[in-house]
């Protein structure tokens, strides 16, 4: 980062380098077609790459080697990437990063086949790093995988209560976050208790992220965030708003939910029964742990990632 | 293996301790269970474990560690199982190793997932081993996958040729076993002219076994197979006995297809046009040019790989 950008500029840069790198990982184009256009197809989306961002930024703070922050930074974006495209097939949903999910576009075994090979990129865009790096990267991929088959049990399931919620979220998003911004620093050589801490500020910012994706999912822009909103209302996801309403009156809440299906009943009842109010508080305070994890580190390595949940925080899209 | 055990007795001790170490591979069925109760009832599937078991016999050819050949042994088999649960959705096979498939036991969504954690655990049994192993690894995962991808799109596309046929299942399944054999050497210090050469053995071992996959798809038996038959004709797939069929024929072929669609009138076409018996050569040319590979090595290294060869070409399953 040059003295004279912004880290708005900086982020930017990041994000086009990445896009970059992203559109060179399918060379092989005249190999299967069936294979390869979806995957061209996914990369070349509207992602925000938040994740290579924490990776860079965290590295950064470590002065880590650009190229070995750009391996990394691929490979957790393909992962993400594999990620939704396998998410929207269960889930159903039918738009992602502004253009319809690839099932909706082709059909399931395109899909299936495409975030495998996602996948498999995303190992591949690993060589050359630490066997530690290609150890823990795998490990927080099976905690994604078992937060996805608690958050698919946890549908229609109206007994889960905050901490069940926290543990699936904490698997399916918490712990990638705090994988990208641990492994960015570890690539820059920091100590195994900065490691530690900086594990921990990607993780709470992660609650804290996926708690305001539940938020903006109702409360959110449908065009700005490139996805159809309330399917987790079509799919009975238990959200940590439902989860919320809940605690707050559950009779009313089953009473409610007896009543309507409608996405914008649901909206007017957690404004009027300070279910947002409490969402939008539960946001507030993981990023103030998240920061709490930062503060053991210096000021000059901690000022990028602190700007970083800044944006996270505040993110309209 | 002890001087008095017999080669089959051998075999049986790798599949049983392959079985043995699968079955300890998902600890945490506390954790979610929809998504490590399909991945259990995967690896207690009747799989024959063909490709740890090539994995073993050529790292023992070198002498290479046994907890090397373990890990790599787990990982090729879950490689192996991620991509038949996945491929079991994409071509909607209802029966895999003696039991229904996940995605019929349960659900897409559930095998989708089942899939995904397997193919994370196959990359995690690589944990401690070499770089180049992990590289091998899943540039042969990549080749797998654009193999399938090559499948789907030869369904329904008749002007598939042999070439054709055999680079899809060249990626498909060849590579896949060339690459078993190759690491196995690897791992106990074989040279990188030996590796080239246990690696086309596994190669054209791997071809042979293909086409006789496809063999017995028609020719096989049901009940010791364990799973359905007569799915490639369902699926319109280009099996390499259409191919040959069309090669030697293409009029008859094209008419014999207006009429019908019935497994045994296939059956009866390939025995009466000389279809049969030209895939029956082709296979035992292939296992030819497997030796080949394997007459560079010496004679105490490749005994057991040869009776390895003669195991699959004659394997009636």
């Amino acid at each position: 980062m040059s003295a004279t950008s912004t880290f708005e500029e900086h982020i930017q840069f990041i994000q086009s380098q990445t896009d970059k790198a992203l559109s060179k990982i399918t060379p092989k184009l005249n190999s299967s077609k069936y294979f390869y256009n979806p995957i061209h197809y996914v990369v070349k989306g509207r992602g925000k790459r938040l994740r290579p961002v924490l990776v860079h930024l965290s590295g950064q703070a470590y002065d880590a080697q650009p190229d070995d922050l750009m391996k990394l930074g691929i490979a957790v974006e393909l992962l993400h990437n594999f990620s939704l495209v396998h998410d929207d097939i269960m889930d159903n949903d039918s738009m992602r990063h502004g253009q319809p999910s690839v099932h909706y576009k082709w059909d399931i075994p395109t899909a299936i086949l495409a975030g495998d090979g996602l996948f498999t990129l995303a190992q591949l865009s690993l060589v050359g790093l630490d066997n530690y790096i290609f150890q823990r990267f795998n490990e927080v991929a099976l905690e994604v995988c078992e937060g996805q088959g608690m958050d698919k049990e946890f549908e229609n399931d109206h007994s889960i209560d905050m901490d069940g919620y926290i543990q699936m979220i904490g698997k399916k998003t918490a712990c990638f976050l705090g994988m990208c911004s641990e492994l960015g620093a570890v690539l820059g050589g920091a100590s195994e208790e900065e490691a530690v801490n900086i594990y921990k500020f990607g993780y709470f910012l992660g609650l804290a992220f996926q708690i305001k994706d539940d938020y903006l999912e109702i409360f959110g822009n449908e065009e700005s965030m490139g996805k159809s909103l309330g399917s987790d209302i079509d799919e009975n996801k238990q959200t940590i708003l439902a989860i919320v309403a809940r605690k707050i009156n559950v009779k009313d809440w089953d009473n409610f939910l007896k009543k309507t299906r409608k996405f914008e009943d649901y909206k007017n009842y957690y404004e009027s029964n300070g279910v947002k109010k409490e969402v939008e508080n539960l946001i507030e305070s993981n990023v103030e742990k998240a920061l709490t994890g930062l503060s053991m580190l210096s000021d000059d390595r901690s000022v990028q990632l602190n700007k970083y949940a800044n944006l996270i925080l505040n993110r309209e899209f």
